[in-house]
């Protein structure tokens, strides 16, 4: 069976497991987390998420920049307040730089992609702290909006706090 | 309690209740899902993943040109072969134009954001044809990478596919 039947059968059982009926679109718990699309975090489960409780913004790093157009969408017209950062240890944009993946694609691809930010980063704690500065002082998002950040430890499903307590 | 603490008790217990140590960063069933960040779908649950098995990118309105960065890393670095862009029933990007987010912004935060288009979308078969259109034609992407299009139905939580079968 491919991926996509084990997906659609996995669906099935989900859709007669399921005793709730349509949820209102505003997240319940008025929160947004940017995490990456890495695939050993599943935000439901190790943050404890209900359906209707928070929106989640995934992407290659859980990088901020990308995640800004979703981010005004979620604070001014849904009502969210708060916003989580959680980017991961073991994380692959740890793991290139922007020259090594246009090589790759110039190989693959025969395609030209020097143009291309594929937002790689060198270091997990201080781009954390980055990407949230990012958010703390763009024009779009009011300083009202509480943003913390976290390093999600993939090794033990750990939550660690990167701000002062 | 504030939301990011439950969330924070949340992830402790997850934390306790893990037996598995650190998985492969490559998703195990080669597979990256492209989704909405909204607050009604928790992908893991409605599409039967485990931790480690798939790449999980959302956005507002689960859209692919934004989310072709992570896309190209997914394949070209991390070897999946399958995409699933799923969108869905009821979502708020069916509900604004540009024009309309443009004045909340001006209004709520006195900035221009004329500027930035924030992707709203009036139909949402369409859109998903659209948005699996832009991956099959798009250079970065290889015809070998098998794309699928799939409207997820928030109110009974049904995936709904869009390809001929």
């Amino acid at each position: 069976m491919s991926v996509v039947e084990e997906i659609r059968v996995a669906n099935q059982a989900y859709v007669n497991s399921r005793t709730q009926g349509q949820l209102p679109l505003p997240p319940a718990r008025k929160v947004a987390i940017v995490t990456c699309m890495d695939a050993r975090n599943l935000p439901a489960i190790a943050f404890g998420l209900q359906e209707g409780d928070a929106h989640v913004i995934r992407n290659a790093g859980g990088r901020t920049p990308e995640a800004l157009r979703s981010l005004v969408i979620s604070e001014q017209l849904l009502g969210t307040d708060t916003i989580i950062v959680a980017q991961h240890t073991d994380c692959g944009m740890l793991t290139f730089e922007n020259r090594d993946i246009h090589a790759v694609i110039h190989k693959n691809l025969d395609q030209d992609a020097s143009h291309v930010d594929f937002l790689p980063f060198p270091q997990l704690e201080q781009n954390v702290r980055n990407d949230v500065q990012f958010l703390r002082t763009h024009p779009l998002i009011p300083k009202s909006v509480n943003i913390y950040g976290f390093v999600f430890d993939v090794a033990t499903g750990r939550l660690i706090s990167l701000d002062a307590e």
